[in-house]
């Protein structure tokens, strides 16, 4: 296991892994890594040769608003799980390796759907921050399948819209969200629950049942459109007094947009505050 | 030589090329080629195994007031060309293979110096196309030594920060204007000057040559700074009549931004109209 915090170091080690025959599997994160990341790093361990994992906080995809400076690390216990997990490398650049200067004249820029609606109205600029340095790590990894998780499903089909528009040698590999025993989606973020918070935190995927069963239920009853799906999906989250509702959609899962009819791959979204923590989850369903 | 037209075909390629040990040069163009893009595949052609030329006039970095649709085009011509100079590849995609649909969600953004003023003052929109369309050839291209002109000095500050910015696995070479016996900077658009206007046109090597000598004047008179040197140029222009000064500055050659003091590597720059077509120059000068 190598731990790196330069990117010329990263794309070295790479690079010289490809030369010898090597196939090469990216993980990026944000640290805090808990088990829905290892189903990525093992994922990645067992389809490719190496595995880099990428540990980076990344400040362009926080607004001043939100919780940069509260979001969880632990750079000693990421280390530990990416190798317990088959990583052979973790890359995990300071702030000034990755923007000299604190800031990035050049950025990547997501104009549209996929990058709007959902995540883009409460979070402005978030995409763009994301795709900025998901662009950077693309460039100093090298050719490689990078994998993400389902439990971000805006990131992933936006990952998925940079790699094709602009053409970036990377296979991007979904993986399934990994939850708790309870429904709760892995994140980060779950650890600054309070203990009432983390029990009522279940009714985002509650609603997401909710929803499901709305969705199938549609496939008989043409009376099942997407905006009511949406309104069980809110009415669910509703019902718990701890969860204030960002939003509740029934969308396209390639461009996110809200559906006008429940055909095909139908992607359920859901977004609640509990307190100060705001979490996603979603659920793909076919209708 | 190979002519393609499908950016797996020129990945392939190269990705094929650097297999076998090669090193790779990549000459980005909007075709209509002349001496000056000569210039740039020689010089690829000797320091490189493998030179491909791409040719691409990109609607991306045209405003709909520009001169897109009378961009002139010489697919045959270009290809023997940059035979003839030592290119193996010419990749010449139709704007549908590189911009499906027409459009591209994901573009990348030069959000200041040295992507602000100057040409992006005329041009709105101008640099996040060129970087847009230059992401995604350095993306299809791979690792390279990529070869632009000096003649477009704004331009190549700006992918030298998108290099390094991105980090893009690209080393950026840069390599001096071409010029007519008479002084004119070679350009496609010259095609487009009437007789009187071609002749006119000498006007911005004209007033460069007297901001070069109003500079060396300066290291012995104080009372020479970039404004004095700036005014000279613009009034070298003025005298002109069938020439309209667009801008004449000394600036910065990495941020591309306005000198205060007449000091270190001063890059000349200037640009006008002559009749329809828009014309820039500049010149390094040491103060």
């Amino acid at each position: 296991m190598r731990v790196l915090d330069r990117g010329d170091q990263l794309r070295k080690e790479l690079d010289a892994a490809r030369a010898g025959g090597a196939t090469v599997g990216l993980v990026p994160t944000m640290g805090a890594l808990h088990e829905g990341h290892a189903s990525l790093i093992r994922r990645s361990a067992a389809e490719c040769d190496v595995t880099a994992v990428t540990v980076f906080v990344n400040p362009l995809q926080f607004s001043p608003a939100e919780d940069l400076d509260e979001y969880p690390a632990d750079l000693a216990g990421d280390v530990e799980l990416a190798s317990a997990c088959g990583a052979g490398v973790v890359f995990a650049p300071p702030v000034e390796e990755m923007y000299p200067g604190g800031t990035s004249v050049v950025t990547v820029h997501v104009a549209g759907p996929p990058g709007a609606g959902l995540e883009a109205v409460t979070r402005p600029g978030h995409f763009d921050g994301v795709t900025t340095v998901v662009a950077k790590l693309f460039n100093l990894a090298g050719p490689c399948r990078a994998y993400f998780g389902e439990k971000d499903a805006q990131q992933l089909a936006v990952v998925r819209r940079l790699v094709a528009d602009l053409s970036f040698p990377v296979e991007v590999v979904s993986c399934p969200t990994v939850r708790e025993p309870d429904g709760l989606a892995l994140s980060s973020r779950n650890a600054r629950l309070s203990p009432a918070e983390r029990a009522a935190a279940t009714v985002l995927h509650r609603a997401l049942l909710t929803g499901s069963t709305a969705v199938t239920a549609g496939r008989c009853d043409p009376s099942y459109e997407p905006a009511h799906v949406a309104a069980l999906m809110a009415a669910a989250v509703a019902a718990e007094p701890l969860a204030t509702l960002d939003y509740a959609e029934a969308v396209d899962a390639a461009t996110m947009e809200p559906l006008t009819a429940l055909t095909g791959d139908v992607r359920l979204v859901v977004a609640a505050r509990l307190g100060k923590v705001r979490l996603i989850d979603n659920l793909s369903v076919k209708a």
